[in-house]
């Protein structure tokens, strides 16, 4: 079993990052523009990854499994991607000094492997996305993202 | 146990790259600019990390295991800080596409704790600052790095 986890703290109201974090809207600035589904618990997400040109690149599908607003979402992979399968993705926020603290989770991975090394270093970069958004309104969601690797 | 892993692509000759990373002068333009010691094998590193004034935060401490020219380079840290102890650095390079991949860890921390979770995210912002320097000469090292959290 493999895990990722990162720290990122943003100076913005807690409830405006939970905004980004649970909402369409706010999912489509600073992860992928292309996000569709049902944001309740037990909906399901699917975030579509282009180019540029518009192709589509993968799909990723989330059922959301809890919310605790404005502290916590906690989403499990369904669907593709195949490496992604049983894994959850959980946003932890708290409020330290006068900043937002995400702890963020990948965790479950069957095994770490190059492709874990590959989305540990993406969602670094999409964290920093997030925080732009919240903090300025302008992240970087796909197909504008920081590409990291000849993977993408 | 767990292990931060992370992986990047930079636009350079896999030479350049393991100069960045094999080397003091190198060290010195993405790391943090206060890098002194013996970068050979056997040598102890330390890393000093500054406030922009000046002022001391901490000192890592690195003794270089191994490095297999343009290949890899391999530190064991030793003093602090504490929560690094008996953890392992390695940098594992190879050619893929038009780019050299860099395959990072650092490996072996006894628990995954939110101070892990920090260093993941601060990781990842060191290895885009490596990425610049090698690919345009400007990364950027302490004390001019990109700040993440409330604790640094």
């Amino acid at each position: 079993m493999a895990d990722i986890i990162h720290r990122i703290g943003i100076r913005s109201p807690a409830a405006q990052v939970y905004n980004a974090l649970s909402t369409l809207d706010g999912l489509a600035h600073w992860w992928t523009q292309d996000v569709t589904g049902d944001d309740r618990i037990g909906g399901k997400l699917e975030f579509n990854f282009r180019t540029k040109a518009g192709d589509l690149i993968g799909t990723i599908g989330m059922e959301v499994q809890a919310f605790d607003t404005p502290n916590e979402v906690r989403w499990r992979c369904v669907d593709e991607p195949a490496e992604w399968a049983g894994t959850e993705v959980t946003f932890e926020l708290s409020q330290q000094d006068d900043q937002t603290i995400v702890l963020f989770g990948h965790r479950n991975w069957r095994e770490a492997t190059e492709f874990t090394a590959h989305c540990s270093m993406k969602w670094a970069t999409f964290l920093l996305s997030l925080r732009d958004y919240v903090e300025s309104g302008a992240g970087r969601p796909s197909p504008d993202d920081l590409k990291i690797d000849n993977w993408n």
